[in-house]
């Protein structure tokens, strides 16, 4: 196996591209694929300031490495979530990137921020902790790039990642995520905002959001790491077990090993003619804020008080964590 | 595991509706799905003349059997494709079952009709079995349901296969195939005809073609001809070897084992919240009749001479049988 370039001894394969390449043009083709998805979807300019979500894991620390590597303006964002050991283990990954990279990172603790830690909150809620997880990230990514003015809030998903979500939003034809899910997620402004906010005129309430991996298969960004010296976390989330993006993967493995490049005909071919087709449904929900902290949500009923699934979810955990009243026993999963 | 009607032992259990049954009540359960399948679909009418395509393996025995019993009018319809001892024993379960249940049965052979069988048309013509086989099908079924007076075609299809073919088309977004994908194609009619025609006016050149087993799993076909003693071909076509089809029912099979359902649900939701979105994809074609048969197809560039693949097709089999000719060597397949 020679790499396609410079037929020196090649290291890694990239069978969809029919292509091998040495490290330095491996990692040199990373940066040329991350820098044409850039473009592509006009995610942002070196003009920006990029906050980049940064969990410790390969993904968000190959992400961050290109963007510093090819010019841009980014600094790193941890959020502790306090998932024992593993948390622990990830935020020195994450701080050690950037001290060895030169590069400013921000860190939350959830505990610290509102009282309970992702474990905390399943158990309290009964609910499983990955979708308590997602909710957590999604809202504090954005608030704390909200809060810090940044232009854009940087995430590691891959392909890999994307097509995942993709065959599940399939699977179950979710209208609305099929029609929102895209490499870029616009910004939102809101008139008004809580009763108590000082802001006159519309505010930014939803950051836009960025995939530069989307053209990055999983054991790419991890060859990617490993060629690039990158200390990342290795061990998965130790509740992470049993969930069905993992099984969607699966699936999609199976036909992505007999047929190469099955994964990224999947999902660019969806964004280039079927993506369009389900935008409607994500349009038709009008965003509102929350009457607790000014976030965006939706009301699905008239006359329904606007408080986001973050306040609502948040208000049950401390209500259960100060009364100790116990969730109802959970149902089996789906 | 007791019969969820009569409490007595069971023999199957269907595993997405949470339940199991007897022989009796398993029959009874297909006879209900299949029925409420044609009235929610608006198939057919005891009135309407129906030709099954008839392949001897458990799906078209069965629904032919099932239709049979719920009082339908249906003919059999059996074409040899020539695939040696496969459809020489194929061809013995059509009949035995005819036979035993003293029902018409119609046998057109390939080679007879146009001097080819399948394994000699995917070497002459260097294309995988399944394609050509696919193409004269389609194209036999439909003339012999025409040149016999049949109102509509009936198929074996089941769920199984339907979600396979949809899972195909998701991944590569054929999007005029999504548009196509339901379990009733109407009819379609054409002005004139081919040179020689007879016909006036407005002629059928489509039958309407229906799916009744699309709300049965391929288990339950499976277990339903067992248990009515239909005594189907239970091998495999030897041709089928490394069929991209299959592929796609392993990967949907994983997740129906983690997830019972998850099948229904794409197929069904897809039809209710998705199937819309496409149909102007299949619309965008007319068709027009070929020249040589008066078959329907379509023309995708300006000033060609309309001729249906099938012709097309068949004219390059018999130019190599006749020429010795040979086709270039077999790309990799995807």
């Amino acid at each position: 196996m020679k790499c396609k370039v410079c037929r020196e001894h090649a290291v890694v394969d990239v069978r969809r591209h029919n292509a091998a390449f040495c490290g330095d043009h491996f990692v040199a083709h990373i940066h040329s694929q991350v820098e044409r998805t850039i473009k592509e979807f006009k995610m942002f300019t070196p003009e920006d300031r990029l906050l980049i979500a940064v969990s410790g894991g390969k993904d968000s620390l190959a992400v961050w490495d290109v963007l510093v590597d090819l010019g841009y303006d980014a600094t790193g964002f941890y959020l502790d979530l306090g998932i024992g050991g593993y948390s622990e283990r990830s935020k020195e990954a994450a701080v050690a990137f950037a001290g060895a990279r030169n590069q400013k990172l921000i860190i939350r603790s959830l505990a610290e921020e509102h009282g309970f830690t992702v474990p905390e909150l399943s158990r309290l809620t009964g609910r499983v902790p990955c979708s308590g997880c997602g909710l957590n990230k999604r809202y504090e990514f954005n608030r704390a790039a909200l809060e810090e003015g940044f232009d854009i809030l940087v995430t590691g998903h891959n392909l890999d990642d994307e097509v995942a979500t993709l065959f599940g939003n399939v699977l179950h034809w979710n209208t609305d995520m099929l029609g929102r899910q895209a490499p870029v997620l616009e910004e939102r402004f809101l008139e008004g905002g809580p009763s108590d906010a000082e802001q006159l005129g519309a505010r930014r309430v939803l950051v836009r959001k960025v995939k530069p991996l989307v053209r990055i298969a999983e054991r790419e960004s991890a060859a990617y790491a490993l060629i690039r010296g990158i200390d990342y976390i290795i061990e998965e989330c130790p509740m992470v077990e049993g969930n069905t993006q993992h099984r969607y993967k699966e699936a999609i493995t199976l036909l992505e090993e007999s047929s190469p490049g099955t994964k990224q005909h999947m999902y660019f071919g969806f964004l280039k003619r079927a993506a369009d087709r389900f935008a409607p449904d994500a349009a038709a929900s009008e965003i509102v804020a929350c009457v607790d902290c000014g976030a965006p949500t939706i009301v699905w009923e008239e006359g329904q008080t606007p408080r986001c699934s973050f306040c609502k979810t948040k208000a049950l955990a401390l209500h259960r964590k100060e009364t100790g009243e116990r969730p109802a026993p959970r149902r089996r999963r789906r």
